[in-house]
């Protein structure tokens, strides 16, 4: 592998150690076995294992293979919702999600801030319709955070509602209280380092309940990624249909790596990591931190207004292979995306900051 | 890799030349870069020309990359399906792709023959009110081929019908005639000796056409993977979410060795090869041919009753590390499936049939 460093929001940095385990997933025929064999499930179990003990999930939650975040957006509505949902859209993809509701057909309501900004629960109402509260724990097009407190506070003042975390690009760093939550989802290839095509979907028994539910009504709640079918099928470790064995192998491998070092040092190097990025933002003379409430700024996907285009601070890093992330959209030229990622190590942010200030920044 | 072979129906063997092409990828930061970046955009235009390349495919012809074969059984009910579908039913995967149809709140018409037959397009009535008409080329369950000439009169019949053909375990076999078909779809883990994890859905203008006017009229045709949503990112080289990069890339590079190879000589050798398998089945005491009717026999997945069970099979195969595929859902044990894939090269045939002659069959 080349030498080239991506703080990118994702896809990002490929996890330390990956080529040995894309060279063990070849050597032990991942890519060739059915995916109805033993090998397969065994396989599965190892993943779904190592992944349960990475996010401390109580066992009563089940995880789901998919194949993005973006299918997991789309079937938690045909899912979970027979008539509204209610969604926090405070950037891009909070944004596209409650559309996805609207394009599906329900009636989604939304609390809206202006980008750069988070919501406090206390200003934020859930009308009574709403079946599903869609919260995003890390907005990546914003670098907005919603602090896991803050999330654990709707489930209590509307109890008959599923709470669902976008935690696309910040799991597993949030420390998740799973009594407060119904369900969670993220993409391999933010914080897990690896190559996008896999998206993870975890729920409780809640949701499961309520896609039978809507099934009983009626209701059409799709073919291959009902919830029903994915259990019936996760039951056994097994997938609906032909799924995307080799990365979830890979994520098994990933999770191992990960459990190894332990999820409390992971967390402690992303704290610092977020420091020394933010104090290096806050001192320089061509960025200023976008996000202004500490308590809604991202640990994992730092974001800051540059007076230098972020494609000519690209060019300057280019001799240190490096790349930092653009802004999202509209905001590409404007500001710039830093990915603090667990692939990204300590010194790796270090020389990143010390390349930027020979960069002039 | 270890030198195990594969002659399941798919998963399967990997295409000659995988871990180089892998090594390129990761050489090249495949996993890391952004599905926006100019360097996607190159990739997924290279993948989409040598496929076109490969398949012959005429330019009004677009390719879209999805997740699986079995997304785009629900992409086409959604998108292309007001009311009614029509299948021909034949074995668990056109079965499958029927219930979907009716899943999703459709009339599902459908022509069914018993498990091992094929169809005779004469017999077969299409019902004026089908909207799509459903065709597989290669029941991947059965080992029944649907060929192309009688695929070709379907359309004739049924003008206003658009004609979807599953070529999943079949493409690039099958010189289809891409002006009496509106569709066709596969997966990357058959005969693109690929890891599972990408579905290639091939439309033309008159199935985009359908999307837009079951839109028009308030029909939910899906979120991110409408065919106008495809259509809009395919158009810029890109994908409505972050895609299967790597796999894109090897797809790719695939076709291009296959291309290098060149279409013809791989349809010899799979017309050759399909000799081989079907001459030694039928001088065997212990195999007989499932499919009666020559001109129904597949060439890429061959099946057969076999009177020794085929985990006993397998079992005999272990010392010469290699593995065949057993027979499909109830028919395990009691009939044999090997795949003929562009993978398996002719001296790979001869050899597993000298390897079951040795074991005694």
């Amino acid at each position: 592998m080349n030498n080239k460093i991506f703080f990118t929001p994702g896809p990002s940095q490929l996890y330390p150690g990956i080529e040995k385990h894309i060279a063990s997933a070849l050597e032990n025929n991942v890519g060739a076995i059915s995916h109805r064999s033993k090998q397969f499930q065994e396989l599965y179990k190892n993943t779904t294992e190592n992944l349960r003990h990475l996010l401390q999930l109580p066992e009563e939650f089940h995880i789901f293979y998919l194949a993005s975040a973006t299918e997991i957006w789309e079937r938690i509505i045909q899912n979970c919702v027979e008539k509204a949902s209610f969604h926090c859209v405070n950037g891009s993809f909070s944004k596209r999600f409650c559309e996805f509701s609207t394009e599906l057909g329900k009636k989604a309501f939304k609390a809206e801030v202006t980008f750069g900004n988070g919501f406090y629960p206390a200003e934020v109402h859930v009308p009574e319709e709403a079946e599903a509260i869609c919260l995003t724990h890390n907005e990546t097009s914003s670098g907005v955070s919603m602090p896991v407190g803050d999330i654990n506070k709707f489930q209590e003042k509307n109890k008959n509602a599923l709470v669902f975390v976008d935690g696309v690009s910040s799991l597993p760093y949030p420390e998740l209280d799973y009594s407060k939550i119904d369900s969670t989802f993220f993409s391999v290839q933010k914080c897990f380092g690896l190559p996008a095509g896999l998206g993870i979907w975890i729920v409780n028994e809640r949701c499961i309940e309520k896609s039978r539910q809507l099934q009983t009504k009626g209701i059409k709640t799709g073919t291959y990624h009902t919830l029903p079918a994915l259990l019936e099928k996760g039951m056994v470790n097994q997938t609906p249909e032909t799924p995307n064995a080799f990365t979830i192998y890979l994520l098994g491998k990933i999770c191992e790596d990960m459990n190894h070092k332990g999820i409390a040092t992971i967390r402690k190097e992303i704290d610092k990591k977020a420091d020394l990025i933010y104090t290096f933002l806050s001192n320089s003379e061509n960025f200023d931190t976008f996000v202004k409430d500490h308590t809604h700024r991202s640990k994992t996907t730092i974001v800051a207004n540059t007076k230098i285009s972020s494609p000519e601070i690209n060019k300057r890093l280019e001799p240190f292979n490096t790349v930092i992330g653009t802004g999202y959209g509209s905001y590409k030229e404007k500001q710039v995306r830093i990915a603090n990622f667990p692939a990204h190590s300590v010194e790796s942010i270090e020389t990143l900051i010390e390349n930027l200030k020979k960069t002039g920044l």
